[in-house]
């Protein structure tokens, strides 16, 4: 991305709005814990590395103008904001280990003055966007060895620019075959509820000159019938020690569907999506949204008032349906359990 | 359905506008050829069986007015007619079966006065319309028998009373189910991109007092995994004499879903949707709608401008997914070539 989907900008967190896009595009400014917690909530910034780093600026910002004047005030104040930002969104695990990475970083520099310690957090944050950056570069070129020539590749949600600091997961691959000068054409899923495939993953591509054709969620088995799709590739929310993965509703769907039309089917994340924790997927905890995503979506109500909705933000994909797992590391295979652990170290 | 889905009115044509609903509920009526074929096209009428009374009205409708003084030129005003109204939309095969039973019936009365043969094509759309509700309370009867109780059903789309003259296809046997006292749930598919799931479906079985919640699309799959869907039962537009069956978009989709969860798949439709003269469901022509549906379906823009957009409004399920055809006749069930003729009779 040419313009950062997040950064820090002079004592505030500055971001694309992305619940306006593609209709407009505007920057907005983050500068107290309650409007940086609202952005992720409503997916203002979205996607797991990206809120990742939402994290680790938003720790920031709860300790920037923090008036503590001893380490234990300070280190107070910062749990304070970490367990505040823990609660804005369960699934993706980028955001758990970005918190953590903040306060271990606090907890190793407790020999430094207030002020020191501020600008050393900062460092760290901007630390994680730029390995964030070369996360990305990594993933596109060890994905971009999965893609053939004139290829068709279905996406799910938005794995791109826009839901890291750079290049995207799974979007990466894509814009690193384009860069190399393969001819791949791209299908992006809408993602309903909110659309991010229709309003972000489309307008990505488009930019990036890429092929793309938009469908809606349930087009998908009808399109890889008629040959298609020569694979798919989805990001991750959090990703399991046997392989299990979650990620944005739909996705296991589309798995299912990968499947049943011999279709491989890869999930391209960076190594800090595994939460090695969990033994399996059925542990990862599925947000549940509202009711109102749903039925007034569209900007006008499309259901009866009161009607009952049942709405999973994610699920989860089994690693038996996973065909390969692209990370910045290299790709892993079945079994999982083992692969993902060597590539991790 | 208390007030009638599209019946004929004084010399015009009186329906239910679904694209209006559940926001508003309005009848409008139509008075020319144009409008009817416009009503059919926008899907201000819609559903396979409805289409087919919505064919068999509008060809009473293009020869009420006729000043034809003899037969030829009375059925050369009902041709045009017919040909017209065989433009609106592709797929269901129901159209096509009202409108050949319209000239047929016109055919075999050739000995009546004009004044005379118009009432007799109005009296056969009126049986069409009869036949039509007692097929869909055989349909209810006939289903609820694979019903158990405390079910959950998925469907897809709206095969209920406004797809037909009463009490739907789909929709009738879960109607019938609760007539009879069964403790049933349902889970709609929103049904992207009309929404007729969200819009309709759930209207109509909130207004029956059935438990019913709403899902988007993509949901399905994370649903049947979490144990809460027992069967599935749709629509069709179209079978062939093998039983592959083309339904709504997305309809294939869940018919993979409920297969790699062992979860029984079940069609309800009249006799009329089947087309013997298909062998296979690979003949069946599947209508393309507009991008626009997609990408600005509920009055704002979801996508960016220019964006390419793939959209059939309708797939092809293999027989070797469905379970059981459900018919006014009786159930079918696989090798469908047989029990599907024997069903006809």
């Amino acid at each position: 991305m040419a313009i950062s989907t997040i950064e820090w900008s002079d004592g505030r967190i500055k971001m694309i709005d992305q619940t306006l896009l593609p209709n407009e595009f505007k920057q907005i400014y983050c500068d107290d814990l309650e409007s940086i917690w609202e952005a992720i909530k409503s997916l203002r910034v979205r996607g797991a590395p990206a809120i990742g780093i939402a994290g680790a600026l938003g720790t920031v910002l709860g300790i920037w103008d923090s008036k503590a004047e001893t380490y234990q005030e300070f280190m107070k104040a910062l749990k304070s904001a970490t367990d505040y930002l823990a609660t804005s969104r369960p699934t993706a695990v980028n955001l758990f280990w970005a918190l953590d990475r903040m306060t271990k970083t606090a907890e190793a520099n407790s020999h430094l003055s207030i002020p020191k310690l501020k600008d050393r957090l900062l460092a760290e944050a901007e630390e994680i966007i730029e390995e964030d950056k070369a996360m990305c570069r990594a993933i596109g070129q060890h994905g971009m060895a999965l893609l053939h020539e004139n290829d068709t590749i279905l996406t799910h949600c938005n794995a791109g620019g826009l839901a890291t600091s750079d290049y995207g997961t799974a979007l990466a691959v894509m814009f690193s075959a384009h860069d190399a000068g393969k001819n791949i054409k791209v299908f992006a899923d809408e993602t309903r509820p909110l659309l991010q495939g229709a309003r972000l993953t489309t307008w990505e591509l488009m930019q990036a000159g890429i092929d793309v054709t938009l469908i809606c969620d349930n087009m998908a088995a009808q399109v890889m019938k008629e040959g298609k799709i020569q694979c798919v590739i989805v990001g991750a929310d959090r990703i399991a020690a046997n392989g299990d993965t979650a990620n944005k509703i739909g996705t296991y769907n589309v798995a299912i569907l990968a499947q049943a039309h011999d279709i491989p089917f890869y999930v391209a994340a960076p190594t800090s999506t595994l939460d090695f924790a969990l033994e399996t997927g059925a542990e990862i905890p599925i947000e549940q949204r509202s009711a109102e995503e749903v039925t007034e979506g569209f900007g006008k109500a499309t259901a009866p008032e009161g009607v009952k909705v049942y709405s999973p933000a994610f699920d989860v994909t089994p690693a038996s349906l996973v065909s390969a797992i692209i990370t910045e590391k290299g790709i892993a295979r079945a079994p999982f359990t083992e692969s993902l652990k060597a590539l991790r170290g």
